[in-house]
């Protein structure tokens, strides 16, 4: 998952600002939640919490929580499975693509070995569901299940159309749906859902999130083609090395007058810098990039749209803002 | 974990037989629980499915839920969550032990992949969530999920302990509770809670589960040093290979005169057959092999005794039995 790359911490502690307070019990609660006696165990959970992240799936939940009558207390919990379910994705996805760096520090599969990040995910996800659980809210365990079910299809998805040049645009949005969009469009459902709004506003945040979700992904992967690699944090075209089909690439199988070159470079299943830099060019050709682009932005307009029918939010603003930050972003 | 050497079917089926309809439900169940569209998901899930397993855990469930007036309906998804578990820690643990075969076929990761492995391991515990959120009871939902945690924390704890010869029995006994008792515990605690039982009779049942586990695991890990490998179906001496300290290793570091001599062969961190064949010896001298078989047997007679609480249930005697059958396999 590419998801590591939302926006850096100086820029989304501003767009947090009117949820710093309750962001920062969210974090002692994670900590909390991690606390243990075991040496390992222990050793594991200090260095994932060292390693810091941006919490915006937290964040987003609280911002989309903010309806009048909430209870901080009935939020927290959930805000923190809701990371601890991320933190578990983000360990096991690190073995899945055997990544060597993550936020510049080494994996924990680098640091001690994929066993470890087995156990440790499984671990993170267990802690999640006995917090969930202890809410005595059914509703949101049943949801997160279902959440992590849709992600775990979507990177098996993922694994088996490496390099299938006949998976189509439909095909792509389901699996970037499944991948990184369920789990943010979630997080806003649960914090609308648990500050008790009605079944509207609630459907409305879901939808917010869902489109803010796809659209980030489109813009992260169009980052594989035109970001700068120090910028972005990892190398530039890894995706098409890995065989991950893009939307730019699946648009110009479809459109490109150089279709069937396309087609060959990537069938080869073994894309050097020389090959990266023909397929950008034949990107470039077809409006493939741009067209990819385009998308971002209808589902930005979707997310926004979305939040016209929440006026009763007192943080929107603040959601559109940040649903512009994570498209525009250009690292 | 090494659960995969629990009774046979040919043995179990007849132990099984008063609940055999109950269990084809279960069967059923879990089939149409991994029913799915996708491609590769589905190709993995059927074959996790005819490789077939003994069900040993649903059956306990359903074995210590034989109380006046429970409704079956409400046993079967918490029976099939509770196997699904099983599967995803089995599914996983062959990545962790790097594992070839598994009931004679080879393992998910030999046949796809690790990454395969991972993320079909996550689906499967998704689904079980999924599955035991929709009972509408947070309890069954919570105990999972703390089983779970302990069972990750106890394959961590193994991990970080490997070839330590400073560990003690107490830390045996933390490490396979975790690893394998708490999973057949919590399977006939849940039987007998779903199944409306007295709190008495839910601890009860409980701490019979508890035992047998940890019972079994020591006759189990006995059989590293007693089997015959095509009997026990993996390699002899493959524990103490992996740097896995069970009970007769520290029996004997803790009283056999040559318990010097044990700790070097350890501490080399690369042990040999002739090296096995020593530690053999080394083990019979000191009285250790024997010493575990009377710890395994000292469980065996708490299971009962626990069994003499709950006169109630209809299936006890069959309890018993496999309690006996569990503990006293020869392979």
């Amino acid at each position: 998952m590419n998801s590591q790359a939302l926006p850096s911490r100086g820029s989304t502690l501003e767009l947090f600002g009117e949820i710093e307070s309750e962001l920062q019990q969210v974090e002692e609660a994670i900590e909390a939640s991690l606390a243990t006696q075991d040496g390992l165990v222990g050793e594991v959970s200090t260095y994932l919490l060292r390693a810091g992240g941006k919490r915006i799936r937290p964040a987003l939940l609280l911002l989309a929580s903010r309806f009048p009558g909430r209870r901080l207390g009935d939020l927290i919990p959930v805000a923190v499975a809701v990371e601890l379910i991320h933190m578990a994705t983000l360990v096991h996805d690190d073995v899945v693509d055997d990544s060597q760096l993550r936020r510049g520090r080494p994996t924990v599969n680098v640091r001690w070995s994929n066993p470890v990040s087995v156990l440790t995910g499984d671990y993170l996800f267990a802690r999640a569901f006995s917090l969930l659980a202890q809410t005595g809210d059914n509703r949101v365990v049943r949801i997160m299940a279902d959440v992590v079910f849709e992600m775990s299809r979507g990177e098996l998805m993922q694994i088996a159309t490496a390099f299938d040049t006949g998976q189509t645009e439909a095909d792509y949005f389901e699996r970037i749906a499944r991948k990184t969009g369920y789990l943010i469009a979630e997080s806003c459902r649960l914090g609308a859902l648990v500050a008790g709004a009605s079944p509207e506003q609630v459907q409305a945040l879901y939808e917010y999130g869902l489109a803010v979700g796809i659209s980030f992904q489109i813009a992260d992967d169009l980052l594989d083609f035109t970001g700068a690699a120090e910028r972005v944090g990892k190398p530039v075209g890894g995706d098409l090395k890995q065989g991950i089909l893009t939307l730019p690439v699946l648009h110009a199988l479809a459109h490109s007058g150089r279709a069937a070159e396309l087609h060959r470079v990537i069938a080869a299943r073994s894309i050097d810098d020389e090959a990266l830099a023909r397929v950008r060019t034949i990107l470039e050709e077809a409006g493939s990039l741009q067209y990819a682009r385009s998308r971002a932005e209808e589902y930005l307009a979707r997310a926004y749209a979305q939040l016209e029918k929440v006026p009763e939010l007192a943080s929107r603003h603040t959601l559109k803002r940040i649903a512009e930050f994570v498209v525009n972003r250009q690292f």
